[in-house]
């Protein structure tokens, strides 16, 4: 593991650290905030999922997150959207490929060699994290942002125990039926859909549902209403009886100045859950 | 004035707006977010000046500023940092030109038919806003960082019952013997250095002093120490027994973790002087 970047921040230290994956076969590249409580002892974990051409740094430096995780003395994991390099396959798209990785295994070529971001971020990250840094992996909950947020809730409601909350800002909520996850998940899963349930949070809703609680937030004036379809993991939600916050902010939309609106809310859902017990 | 694009933020609206500037000789964009309050009347206004390399958005994405202006109902400006356009005289160094504007008004070709930034700062653009956005410039407030540290510092000291409160992160204090102000001054004022005095803010902390409180924060492991000299300033305030709070932050250096670390206090700060009497 290398060291690219520390900066003191808000009494603890940001940090961005690159690694060799051997999930991903590359270098993989990924943001850590340690609030000071971690100079003592192991801090609970909130991972943040980015969403379709970010990388580790875009709510590094543009969620305003760190503020409330050192009031609440956890740390903030910040991992890469997808594979990089130059010989990882990619796509002229913006919504496909390179900063586009869905959060899956790839089954299909040409973005099998790489695109594994499901072990990466369920396996391989955390087992790196836990070695590196003064972290309580019994104590992690999980967020994130449009495709982000759809990370966030398929590896929650996929890895009961895993995480004792989940929280999304405009999730992806059901890419089986969007153009944001219809065209990825053929790409890269293949055409038989039946390979694609575990990765579309409306689905994972109505077949398991999740084994803490969740927070939602939604812009009303978000540009993406269309391809996040709040609705139907609104309505899978409800159907179950799931302990949930959804909720609706009139007049915000998909950037991130909505993101950092409510991210003192959602740092301190998780804080709740994360302490708790 | 055009409106390129207001998203809402914290209950208020963070906006991007341009003009045809008649001090600058181009198209001018800058940021301002308006507090839920400005539905209602005038609200108070903080100015941000940003430093080298820096336009509007720099702040305005990263410092994590405008939570803490909507709990305290002001509005904070988002200036550029120099003229822009292909017409415009620019250096391939990164500290003149384009980005450097050093919020000085150019004597010396090529830059004088763009480069006016102090008239752009201290009359155009407070005239452009109070005429369009529900502000009360009775009731103003100036911060930056870096170059934008120097700026706010100097056109507080120059510009007596303008600003109520002047603040700044890790501030260009003493150009005039700095390699951050000596190259750029001798640029836009030409090699006579009695012009130099009124934009370092050492020379103006010696001669006259700032009519309200003061408030700067440096961070102790900024990589930039040698050319800030935040010692010049900070002993010619102690001289002087200026009013004012200088804090020596430990372990930051001169990103905006180190800014956004220390916002909340510079917000609190200018509100208690807005709000007073």
């Amino acid at each position: 593991m290398k060291t690219i970047s520390e900066n003191a921040c808000f009494g603890g230290t940001q940090g961005v650290y690159s690694h060799q994956s051997s999930s991903c076969n590359c270098e993989m590249t990924f943001g850590l905030f340690l609030p000071e409580e971690a100079q003592n002892g192991p801090v609970p974990v909130l991972w943040y999922l980015s969403g379709l051409t970010c990388t580790h740094e875009n709510a590094m430096t543009k969620a305003a997150a760190q503020g409330w995780a050192a009031e609440h003395g956890i740390a903030l994991v910040f991992p890469d959207t997808s594979p990089r390099g130059d010989d990882v396959a990619d796509d002229e798209a913006y919504d496909l490929g390179k900063g586009a990785g869905f959060y899956v295994n790839a089954t299909q070529d040409p973005w099998k060699p790489h695109f594994q971001m499901w072990d990466y971020i369920a396996d391989e990250l955390p087992a790196l994290l836990a070695e590196n840094f003064a972290l309580d992996m019994e104590r992690q909950g999980i967020t994130g942002h449009s495709m982000g947020g759809h990370g966030a809730l398929t590896l929650a409601m996929n890895l009961p125990g895993r995480y004792r909350s989940v929280s999304a800002f405009a999730p992806i909520t059901n890419p089986s039926a969007s153009d944001w996850g219809r065209k990825q998940l053929t790409a890269y899963l293949g055409e038989d859909e039946s390979g694609w349930s575990k990765h579309d949070a409306t689905l994972l809703m109505a077949e398991k549902g999740f084994d803490g609680p969740i927070l939602i937030d939604q812009g009303a004036n978000d540009q993406f209403l269309d391809l996040l379809k709040p609705e139907a993991l609104s309505e899978a939600i409800a159907k179950r009886r799931q302990q949930a916050i959804f909720r609706m902010q009139p007049g915000y939309d998909h950037s991130y100045f909505f993101v950092s609106t409510f991210m003192e809310d959602h740092v301190a859902f998780h804080a709740d859950a994360l302490y708790a017990g």
